[in-house]
C-alpha cells in the first residue's frame, strides 16, 4: 500500500511553506510575477474573451484578472488559466515538457482570495503542486508526451488538484482523493497546438484542479491510490517509472529548474530566436541567402508549421520565429498578429530557413548558420542555460511583467502591482493584488 | 479531407428534428422522461449536493432539476449530469458500452431553457449526438473500453458537444470544431466505479460537452477534421475503423438500439437480477445452498465487488445484487443504502454465490442456477432484449418515473411534469417543465 505515490503524497501533506528552501521561494516568487504579468496581458486575447461571453455566468467572489469582472472561484480559474498561457509567453519546465505555473496558480489564487489565505501559503501550495507534477511527469516520460498529450493540461490537473487541495490544508487521504478527482477528468492534446483550444485546455486544467480539491475537501469518493498504480499509467502512454515519485525528494526541488520565457511563443524556438537575435544586428536581411537551424528533435515535432497564416500557427513555426529574429531585429507579440505572419518579406526569408533535428540537442540549446549572398557564412549557438544568475532573472522578469501589465492597467498600478507581487509571501489578503489587477476605470 | 467522420458531422448538419423516423423519436421522448426522472432523483443524492456545495456560485439562468436552485448553463449542465448519474439509474447502450444520456441531454435542457428553444429542437439534436457518440464508440470498440476509459464521460462529451452545437444551429464547420474543443477536454476513467467520483465525471462531461458547443458558436478556434485522424484515435485506444461513422447513416439509429435500467445498479447485474427475481418467489433463502450464475464477462470486469461496504459499491457487486434479488425479491433504490449493504442475512447469502463468466454471452442474457439444500435445483434464463414492446415500455418508464419523482416534488406536481414530458416535443419552452422540477415549496 505505502508505494511512492503515497509517500509523495504525505510529503506534500507534512510539508509547510517554512520548510522551502529560501532559493525555491525565491523562483516561487518570481513565478507568481511572471504568471500574473502573462495573465492580466493575456486576459484582452480573443480566446480569453469570449470564453468568458459564452459562460453566462453571474459575477461572484473571484477575480477575472485584468478585467474588471468576477466569477465564482472555478470559473475565475477557468479565465486566468485560459488567460495565462493565450499569449504562449508563461513559464515553461522540461520535464513535462510544458507550462508548469498556469495549471497550477490559478485555482490557489481564487482560493486564497475567496478565503481570505496569505501569499506565503499560497506560494508554498505551489510550489508543492509543481513538485507532484513534475515527478509524475517524469515517472511518465517520455510517452506521455510522445503519446500526443499535452502534459500542461493532463498532468497540470493533478499538480493544481493536489496544491489546492493542501492550501485547504487536507491530508494525504484528501490529497489522494483529489488526485482521484483530478485524474477523473484528466485530457488536453497536442492537436490543439496553434489554436485557441491549446489556451483552453490549460485553463480547463486549472479550473478542474480547482474542482477536484474542493470536491475532496466537501467529501467527494474517488478512485485512490492511483499514483500507485500501474493500469492507471498505463492508459496515460507506455512508460511508468515510479521511483522518480520520490528520487530526492525534498532535495531536489522541480520549481528550481523552472525556465521563463523571453519571446511570447514556443518554448522550442527560443533557443533559435537567441543565436539569431545575436546575429541579427550585423546581418542586414537582404543579404541573407540561406539559414540553417539545428535543433531539438522536439521543435521538429511541435514547432514546425512550416507556412503560417495565423499569429497563432506562427508561434509554432520555428521558420517563421527565426525569419522574424532575423527581419525585425526582435520577436515581440506584436510579431504574433495576424497580418504580421502574412508580411511577404518575412514569409519569403522564412521560405529559406533550413531545420535539421540533432538528438544530441534539447530545447534549450540550437545552433544556427547563416549563409550570405557574398559566399561568407556567421554562426551562433545559444544554450538557455548559461547566464541565468537569480539578478538578472529578477530584473529581466520585472522588465517583462510592466511591458505586459501596463497597456492594460496604466503605469502607476502595474508599477504598484509589481511591488506587491515582489513580496507576495508577505501579503495576508490576495485581494489586495487581486483588486490592482483591475483596469483603474473598471 | 472528406472522410466519414465530415460525413458524418455533414449529416448532423443537414438532418432536423422533422427527418427522423417517427420510433425515434418516440425513443427519445422516453429517454428524455426517464432521465428528468433519475436527474429529478438523483439531486438528493450527496455527490449531487456536495458538488453544488463547494461550487460556491450565484443563482443563473438555469435550472438545477430538483431543487430550488438555478446557476449559469455550463454549471447546470454539470450538476444535472452529475444527478442523471448519481443513482446509476439511468438509460445504457451496449455500443458503447455506457450510459447514453447523461452526457448529452443536460446540456440541451439548459440551453433551450436560456434560449427559448422547443422541445422538438432539443430531441433532434439528442438524437444525433447519441448517433455520433455511439458511431466514434463502435469505430473504437473495443479496445476503448477495455483500456480502462470510461465511455460514458470520454465520448460523451463528443456526442454532448456535437448535440448542443447542432441545437445552437452550426454548420459541419462549427460541429468539427465543436468536436476538437470536446476532444481537448476528454477524460473519464474506470477506476472511478464504485465512488462517486464516477458520476462527478458524467456530469463533468455534460458540462465540458455545453462548453465546448458554446465556445465553437463563439468563434473559438480548435484542431479540425479529429474524427478522420487516426493519430488522435490511437490515443484512446488500439482500435479505429472509421467506417462505422457513416454505415447505413440514417438507416440504422443508435436510439433505436437503447435500453432502459429497471434496477438502480450497474447494467452488467441486470440480466442476473431478472433471472434470479424470476424465482425468488418461490425460493426461500434458508433453503438456499449455493447460487451460480454465468454471465458476461463484462459483468466480472465491472461489476465483481466481492464485499462491499458501501452503497455504490453494491451497485457494482453482481453477488450482492443477486443477494439482494433473492433475500428482498426487489432491487430497489433503498437497497443500496450503506446500512442495506452490510445487512448480515444478504452478505451471508452473498457469500454463496459464485459468478462464471461465459465467452458467448453479452450483458443482456445471464442464467441463473439455485442449488437448494434438498439437493434439488432452479434455473432460470434471462434475456433482456425479449419482451421490450413499446407500449410495454412506456407504461414501465411512467410507473418508473413517478417512483423516483414523487418524494422530492409531491405527487401533484409529479403527474403534471410526466404530462408534460410526454409531450416534450409539443413544448414550446423548456422553462415549463424546469418549473415543475424544483420542489413546491421552494
Amino acid at each position: 500500500m505505502a508505494g511512492a505515490g503515497r509517500a509523495l503524497l504525505q510529503f506534500v501533506a507534512e510539508t509547510g511553506f517554512d520548510d522551502l528552501p529560501k532559493p525555491v521561494v525565491e523562483v516561487a516568487r518570481l513565478a507568481a510575477l511572471d504568471w500574473w504579468g502573462v495573465t492580466v496581458a493575456g486576459a484582452a486575447e480573443p480566446v480569453a474573451r469570449r470564453l468568458g461571453e459564452v459562460l453566462n455566468e453571474p459575477p461572484g467572489p473571484a477575480s477575472v484578472l485584468g478585467t474588471a469582472r468576477t466569477a465564482s472561484p472555478v470559473t475565475a480559474a477557468l479565465l486566468n488559466g485560459i488567460a495565462a498561457h493565450a499569449l504562449d509567453y508563461d513559464d515553461v519546465h522540461l520535464d513535462l515538457p510544458g507550462h508548469l505555473t498556469a495549471p497550477i496558480l490559478p485555482g490557489l489564487v481564487a482560493l486564497a482570495e475567496t478565503r481570505r489565505l496569505g501569499g506565503g501559503p499560497v506560494l508554498g501550495a505551489f510550489a508543492l503542486g509543481a513538485e507532484v507534477m513534475c515527478r509524475v511527469a517524469q515517472a511518465l516520460a517520455p510517452g506521455h508526451y510522445r503519446a500526443g498529450w499535452h502534459a500542461t493540461a493532463t498532468l497540470g490537473r493533478l499538480g493544481g488538484a493536489v496544491a489546492a487541495a493542501r492550501l485547504l490544508g487536507l491530508d494525504a487521504d484528501g490529497l489522494d482523493r483529489a488526485v482521484g478527482l483530478a485524474a477523473a477528468q484528466l485530457g488536453g492534446i497536442h492537436e490543439s497546438f496553434g489554436t485557441m483550444a491549446k489556451p483552453f485546455q490549460v485553463g480547463r486544467a486549472a479550473a478542474d484542479a480547482l474542482l477536484a480539491a474542493l470536491a475532496a475537501a466537501g467529501g467527494v469518493t474517488a478512485p485512490t491510490g492511483l499514483l500507485d498504480q500501474r493500469g492507471w499509467a498505463s492508459r496515460l502512454g507506455p512508460d511508468w517509472r515510479p521511483a522518480a515519485l520520490t528520487e530526492r525528494l525534498g532535495e531536489r526541488w522541480a520549481l528550481a529548474e523552472i525556465v521563463f520565457k523571453r519571446y511570447p511563443c514556443c518554448f522550442a524556438t527560443h533557443a533559435t530566436i537567441q543565436a539569431l537575435l545575436a546575429l541579427a544586428p550585423r546581418t542586414a536581411p537582404a543579404t541573407i541567402e540561406a539559414v540553417e537551424l539545428r535543433v531539438s528533435p522536439t521543435t521538429l515535432r511541435v514547432a514546425n508549421q512550416l507556412d503560417p497564416t495565423t499569429g497563432l500557427g506562427g508561434k509554432f513555426s520555428v521558420t517563421y520565429c527565426a525569419a522574424t529574429a532575423l527581419a525585425r531585429g526582435r520577436v515581440a507579440e506584436a510579431d504574433f498578429a495576424d497580418d504580421a505572419v502574412r508580411e511577404p518579406h518575412v514569409r519569403a526569408l522564412a521560405a529559406r530557413v533550413r531545420v535539421e533535428p540533432v538528438a544530441s540537442l534539447d530545447e534549450m540549446r540550437a545552433q544556427a548558420v547563416i549563409r550570405l549572398t557574398d559566399g561568407s557564412t556567421r554562426e551562433a549557438w545559444a544554450d538557455l542555460r548559461a547566464g541565468a544568475e537569480p539578478e538578472r532573472l529578477r530584473i529581466d522578469l520585472g522588465q517583462k511583467f510592466e511591458v505586459l501589465v501596463a497597456p492594460s492597467l496604466g503605469r502607476a498600478r502595474t508599477v504598484a502591482l509589481r511591488g506587491v507581487l515582489e513580496r507576495l509571501d508577505d501579503v495576508d489578503d490576495l485581494r489586495e493584488p487581486a483588486r490592482l489587477s483591475a483596469p483603474a476605470g473598471g
